[in-house]
């Protein structure tokens, strides 16, 4: 199972992160990103969208980190990181959908803008991040994970970006439940770092 | 089970068309959005981010239009709509993330300045149409559904802002697999439209 992956991609090291913890074994195969070979084939044809990670399990082609994420909690692991049950799923899928928008689109473009020189709009980043971290900070004053009372890929999938904020320029100063949290998260068994977590 | 919910909002109307095409019974509340009542208690206690739809079932609380089809079809569809194994799961859950971000911030928010007057980026909402429109037509050209070779809440997800996108300003003129995808979706038994659509 490849998993075609850039080591300062938080969303690769979303994927890097949870089969570390559900210990997966993966065959991590480095993308040459600056030369644009996730842009050309043979990954895109992998993915059109031109995006990785990308993970390649046999048959099984695919994109977003998320559903990479939901791949690989179904096929590998125990329901203790992703529930089969309607209302558990449905309790993980929401801080999914805010991985892939309010932390995508705030802190993490944030991220692209100051250390990789993305062309976005700053100001906007800012404010979604602005926004979302208040959100997150309060539901983790009442609660020790994202879903569950327990670790899961809802985790795994929110924690990079978050954990990387300050590499945009949004500091976590103001929000110690999310602190604590980092830290519950880099204390987890076969928990494993990224360069800026 | 109760679906707060606002006639114009296409993200509730994700799920008002979901639990149509699968005969779900819902009690739909409406929520008096002008008057910020999703704001406000009771609905900002269900869902501190202050948006709707929020599905309340019993003890079951939950935001995130994404989430709320993922619970409904595992707790009271058939595998069809959702399926339980991993390449299945993982190959609807792409297109979850893919409307949860590149719809919502696309034609959605697009949508959002031209008809509701929002203070976004409308440039930025076009730049994002004009990257993921051409990239659902082109595998539209080759799928007759986003997943999975049938409907599934993949499609219920993304339809209802691509169908809307006009509504922004974004013409589907060129994009004639996404056109005839949603003539076979508004085909479907049972199916429900909105205003707009």
């Amino acid at each position: 199972m490849q998993l075609y992956d850039l080591e300062l991609s938080g969303n690769c090291y979303k994927v890097r992160l949870f089969a570390a913890l559900a210990q997966i074994p993966l065959d991590i195969v480095a993308v040459d990103f600056l030369a644009g070979a996730h842009k050309k084939p043979p990954l895109i044809d992998f993915n059109p969208w031109g995006e990785i990670p990308i993970l390649v399990d046999g048959e099984v082609v695919l994109r977003d980190s998320q559903a990479i994420l939901v791949y690989l909690a179904a096929k590998y692991a125990g329901e203790s990181w992703l529930p089969r049950d309607a209302a558990g799923l449905g309790e993980v899928m929401q801080w999914l959908s805010t991985a892939a928008n309010e932390v995508q689109n705030g802190p993490a473009s944030a991220r692209l803008v100051d250390k990789f020189g993305y062309a976005l709009d700053k100001a906007d980043t800012l404010k979604r991040a602005a926004r979302i971290l208040p959100l997150l900070d309060a539901h983790l004053a009442r609660h020790p994970w994202l879903a569950l009372a327990r670790p899961t890929i809802a985790d795994c999938a929110v924690f990079p970006y978050v954990a990387l904020a300050p590499e945009g320029g949004v500091s976590l100063a103001d929000y110690p439940h999310i602190r604590q949290w980092i830290a519950r998260v880099k204390a987890l068994p076969n928990f494993l770092a990224m360069p800026g977590v």
